[in-house]
């Protein structure tokens, strides 16, 4: 057997989330797993970096699988490439150690999140919008409470029963490009629809409709002072995995 | 009766372009126009600036239509962005003379077309895509033919018979933006898919496979003498009308 990893870039706006369903519901570890089986004529499981939610979208996903093919490399990603979506691109196939695990080995992962103030058309598939003017400064504030380790499990959609909740947070910041605001967050790792929870907490600081100090109490203290949604998952990206 | 006006901006790639089509094809105008019914009480015949392609995009699209109704225009808008897709948005409704028409009335067009070398799955919705390097200087050169009076019949999908398929470009070039090559193009008119024949017609300059020589032959002289293609609709953008 060879483990094989390989990145994948995704649209996800026509997806259900990354993770396989049941039911003929359209999602990109189905659609890989189903036209990889095709290519290579066996059940192929593959792993992750990171399980995005429906909408969201990868600009770096990474992902292996244990196969027994021979096919060379190029020609399989050729071949997947061409049995896929436009809007899924696979790029770098290698071949790494058996024991190399797209989830378990990976180190760090950054998520960035875009946010407009007003709707586009043009760009709504990528792009969260908040709808009117945002205070960056206090949303900006709010980032910086996240930095170092916390227990995340009020901002993500984890059971209550979740073992490790623990996420040590590295990079944590928004800025402007352009004429969008943008998150970028990395950490050793994420809970799910973490992000969207934090982008939605801090969205609803800089609407003024809550304060640094409501995110503080419900990070160190476990208190929800205020009304807690995910951002949309439209302006999300999976942008990089390092091992 | 008055007539309004308003700017429409559009994501294409879930429409079957701009024209209203029978049995329930999803269209721009058909979706405007039964929107804009529902909240009128009326039967509304929307005329539009440009009437664009399957899977083209517009930046700025204008419209106008005759209607008896004394809504404000501002809720009107609104009322007419809550019902639409969040892909459609309209804006800066107005109320015009009589005489005014979107399309006779409008002195110049333009479009933009953007195009990458190589295939990207988060782009692939509002790029084309050449899948291989392109000399940009050929294309260039092939675009500087396009200035001035030409008859453009054989770049479009319109009738042979059709009377007036004269067109005045004004502007047109190629030009790196970021990692995208665009052309742009501004003329009084356009026939029916003409940029996308101009543009496929300047690939194959840029491929090597015709010269800017075959673009003078098939102008001048009306002969074919290269395989002749449409760029793929999805990089294409109605960019601005001017009146």
């Amino acid at each position: 057997m060879k483990n094989i990893r390989f990145d994948v870039e995704y649209d996800g706006s026509d997806f259900c989330g990354w993770q396989r369903q049941p039911g003929g519901i359209q999602t990109l570890q189905g659609e890989l797993e189903a036209q990889l089986g095709r290519i290579l004529q066996e059940n192929i499981s593959l792993t992750a970096a990171g399980r995005t939610d429906k909408g969201v979208h990868a600009r770096l996903q990474v992902v292996n699988f244990m196969t027994g093919s021979a096919m060379e490399l190029s020609k399989m990603a050729y071949a997947l490439n061409s049995l896929l979506p436009d809007t899924v691109r696979v790029r770098n196939p290698q071949v790494v150690p058996l024991d190399f695990h797209a989830r378990f080995s990976a180190k760090e992962r950054e998520y960035r999140y875009f946010l407009l103030e007003e709707p586009s058309a043009l760009r709504c598939r990528f792009t969260g919008c908040s709808k009117g003017s945002l205070d960056i400064d206090a949303m900006q504030d709010a980032a910086g409470l996240l930095f170092g380790e916390h227990d995340f499990l009020l901002l993500s959609k984890e059971p209550a029963d979740k073992k490790n909740t623990v996420c040590l947070i590295k990079e944590c910041e928004w800025r402007w490009e352009n004429d969008a605001i943008v998150f970028r967050i990395r950490a050793n790792r994420f809970l799910r629809s973490m992000v969207r929870y934090l982008v939605g907490v801090m969205i609803a600081v800089g609407k003024g409709r809550a304060v640094p100090e409501d995110l503080r109490m419900l990070l160190d203290e476990g208190l929800l002072t205020f009304p807690l949604f995910p951002a949309e998952p439209n302006g999300l990206f999976l942008w990089d995995v390092s091992y």
